[in-house]
């Protein structure tokens, strides 16, 4: 249940209204929005009387909520949420392009990479330090050594780093090192990660389970919202699927789709979907079209060479190229 | 096997080169190209003694060919097929939009239909007169009537017209009045129907199947290609996945893919992908910036009272503001 | 909706009832059952007055159907439905198995493969005449003359002979032949085909599609019994799924999903779900533990040589072994 | 690769093989086997010279492995790897049951269900004490608590119990409570959980992810056993299909190709798969007639009362029902 403050309720009214939803044994949860705030109602198991709040002082309207989540809904929040690093803002209708190797493989490699899509106009850099691997016989990513790298590059381009985390051991670590922090396709519905997620000071970028639904995923994104961080942005990266053109199938639909269900930014990853070079950049070019709030590209300067995922990675020129047309593309989009 | 003759060949040699293929217990199929002409073996069951052939005058080169499909294939011809009906060119780097109701209903609403997507720059009338249907108690389509109907939008309004055959039983019928006749989903691997499409004169619209590959997609398309009919479009119109926020999952990643393989045009539904009106439009504009050889879109102008997929068609206003959008983005890719 | 009898109706109140039923513009589908006659009202757009059919004599009570399929419906007919050819019996609890190869291919192939199954104790006799091939350069079946072989097979071994028609053209001759006729995966929604099913006078096997939904299948059964046949007897074989160890992945739970919704017979084809020998016999197994109304396994005196999926289809010995196993299974079950 | 030793190979043979094999930089792994050691070899990048090591005493061949996975896999260990606990023996041609609700509850609820089920037949008693929820407003289970209601279970009936275990922080108490870990679905590919695993001193059920290939599933027991931890049971649950029928589609057929591939046992778990109490007992059948190591069947008391998956759990009495059932498909299974 949301309790809507009116447009001038004072703190001390706020503070009354949430009083007594916790004395009811709920949890409240103040949302606050462009020109009021609204209180959540956590954790009740059966109806909650509404006519009970609606008499405070303040309170202009008391709404159901019939999704079974409720941080990440519409319902809750009518804005959008932006989130803000460094010169970039997700979910304020532009588009920023997070670029960078899968993993991070040596220090020349990771500041090549990151100048060239610097330049190219990329506004993050990303780079794996801890990979989840299939099998336990690859390359599992250089761990805090590769996080030293990506703060080098992040001195010595100022460009934001975004990497991701695999588990709660090495979170504190990733933390510290990152600007935005990942949590995988295969860790979309570990818990325990989320809930630590939900407690971090960076914003997060959620990629979608290798089959999640559009709720299930939006419900893992509650867990962290639920544990306080409201820092989450959506990522699409391609859901498994019989077809066998592409590694995955890159579901766009759910882009506006979740847009209408929540709040939350919704970026796309074109690489993981495609697996393949050639497919990257069209994907890229229609994720622009459809309104992506960013997009994540694997860009590495010897693909041929990489520890991981090269044949899906541009080169740093067809890269260049790719941002041109995204930037042609996306200025069509906010005009019109 | 495709044996390529020079450009300078002769009518003479390459009639020479069939009889010695057809001696040989084969099939030969001249592929006129773009500057010379290709003849395709089929029917080979086992190798096929290139030597063979590179002995008579005006052969250049003799080509294996490992696809399992041929005639569709790159490999067999390099340029992009071209198929103009109207003023529209599907094939050429254009997006001609083919728009309208799912069923033809009345000849009042067609007519205001046609009339409303035309101003608005469609350049092809769909509209289905044969409908099939998961239900037998569902509404059929209107048939010959309908026909009749799609006739009189021609007549009016000068725009071709897309309709759908179900069967060999009523193709005559169908190809008398259609400009382009579609083959559904559900018949894409009928192949007694796809080989009657094959001797049609008039160009095919093949969508592919609810879970079909690639390969059996383009498979479907060398059934038509091979009774002779070279003028197929392929309609990407979503996927039966798990997801549940779109009717099907619209796979773009298939457009590159196919492209890659194939020299035949290939066109996107939105509309049977989505399956909600919010989503249409997003896609469309996705598939334009992917680079789509044409789009088919639902448009009625009572979505409300329509006796079939009403709630996925457009208004004709919303049409109309989306084509305004498609042609920038069209405007952008082109040029880019 | 549904009016049913009571036990002690005559005739003539049946007729009555009809009667009433058609003067109101519906069409009436007496379906007789254990006991009692239930008659069914279809193509009603909106409510019927169930009111104005209960003061009929004879009538004990009118049922409203919320499924969007009535025919097939077990709302409309509790008990199974009993289809009986040669000494098979579909539906009675028993589980007659079909064997034979893919293909017909040669008289002595069929022959040989015929006695072998007979001996081993299948109860019908398999053979594709016309096969739906993916490509068309494939082995597309010995047509006519693949009938006239199943024919002798019939003659030969008094096995009744189930075989596939792929389209209207070639029904007539089909339903001659055949003592079961197969309608394919691929043209579960051939809508035209199942409604000339319908008007057949031999039962139907019905082949669930590559993606159909428990409810599309159903539907699809619905065309062929509208139009008069109620010999229908589902068929799974696998659907398609991301699954890469077998060809499809067999939806057993189906069945019993079925049988729920449904009084016709359901049939398992491992076979095809498996794509690879060795997963048949598990998988044959596993569905005559779980209840299937009837199996269809394919065996070919050499596989090695066969003209389509000979990979999984078992050798005559092994089909013996595992017809042992089958009916120690169906022991079990049958006294449990 | 792996290296075979001869049937009569000392220990100090085999030390010196395992030395060899460590000076090359690469991980030696001795796997004992029925009558011989074999030793495999880890953590080679590139390929290995087979011959260096064929000229050790006591080696009686050297074999160069092509799968991805290794320890897993049959061509490291060809006999069956059987785990015993209590009186329960997975991997010996035996199907011990495993069965208990869905989630703790209460001291009372877990000693009544575990007492019925022993009854019955059961050999492991199974419960969530931590549950992984898709909502965090979800039952979580009652924790530590719920682990000492276990221990409560085991005492009363000697039932062993199987528990989840849903990260590395509460890894400890759960290996203390338990005898045998599960890690579920969604963690399935959370790597750091696997290693841990790898480190237990009890056996672990790996269950498939949501939508997990063979191969990838093999690779996360790879994880495991690469640890250290040789006690791996791999447990089908389902997969995600476009199914709705079945909340996931029980793939039988993955349980034959596991075990041609590997040669750790498989078991199933129908009441997952199915989501629906009427679906649970075909498919134990199935499962039983199959040839699955064991089976995990969700019982409850009052299933309606359930705080988690109340709606597939059986009854006691139709477990025990059930439970008859399997031993008679068991003792035919068995005997042919």
């Amino acid at each position: 249940m949301l309790i809507v403050m009116k447009k001038n309720a004072t703190d001390h009214q706020i503070q009354v209204v949430v009083a007594a939803v916790e004395k009811k044994g709920y949890t409240a949860r103040p949302i606050p929005g462009g020109d009021r705030v609204s209180i959540g109602i956590l954790y009740n198991s059966g109806s909650v009387d509404a006519g009970h709040f609606l008499g405070f002082d303040g309170v202009k309207e008391v709404i159901p909520v019939t999704k079974p989540y409720k941080l990440v809904s519409r319902e809750f929040r009518q804005e959008n949420t932006q989130i803000c690093v460094g010169e970039a803002v997700f979910g304020n209708g532009t588009m920023p392009v997070i670029a960078g190797p899968c993993a991070v493989e040596s220090l020349d490699q990771v500041l090549a990479i990151a100048k060239a899509v610097k330049k190219a106009g990329a506004k993050l850099f990303r780079g794996g330090a801890f990979k989840p691997r299939t099998s336990p016989y690859s390359f599992q990513g250089l761990g805090q050594q590769g996080l030293e790298y990506l703060t080098r590059v992040r001195e010595e381009t100022g460009l934001p780093v975004v990497t991701e985390v695999m588990d709660v051991e090495t979170f504190d670590m990733v933390e510290a090192s990152a600007d935005i922090i990942q949590i995988g396709t295969r860790n979309m519905q570990n818990f325990t990660l989320l809930r630590r997620a939900g407690k971090a000071k960076k914003p997060i970028i959620l990629k979608r389970g290798m089959s999640a639904m559009l709720q299930e995923w939006l419900m893992a994104a509650e867990y962290i919202m639920e544990e306080g961080n409201a820092n989450v942005i959506l990522c699409e990266r391609g859901v498994r699927t019989f077809v066998r053109h592409s590694r995955n199938t890159l579901d766009l639909s759910v882009v506006p789709a979740v847009k209408k269900e929540s709040h939350l930014p919704v970026i796309v990853d074109p690489s993981h979907a495609a697996g393949v070079r050639d497919l990257v950049i069209p994907l890229a070019c229609a994720s622009a079209a459809l309104g992506a709030d960013g997009l994540m590209i694997e860009v590495h300067n010897h693909p041929e060479e990489a520890l991981s995922d090269g044949g899906q990675s541009l080169y740093p020129d067809q890269f260049e190229q790719t941002m041109k047309k995204l930037t042609d593309i996306r200025t069509v989009i906010e005009s019109s």
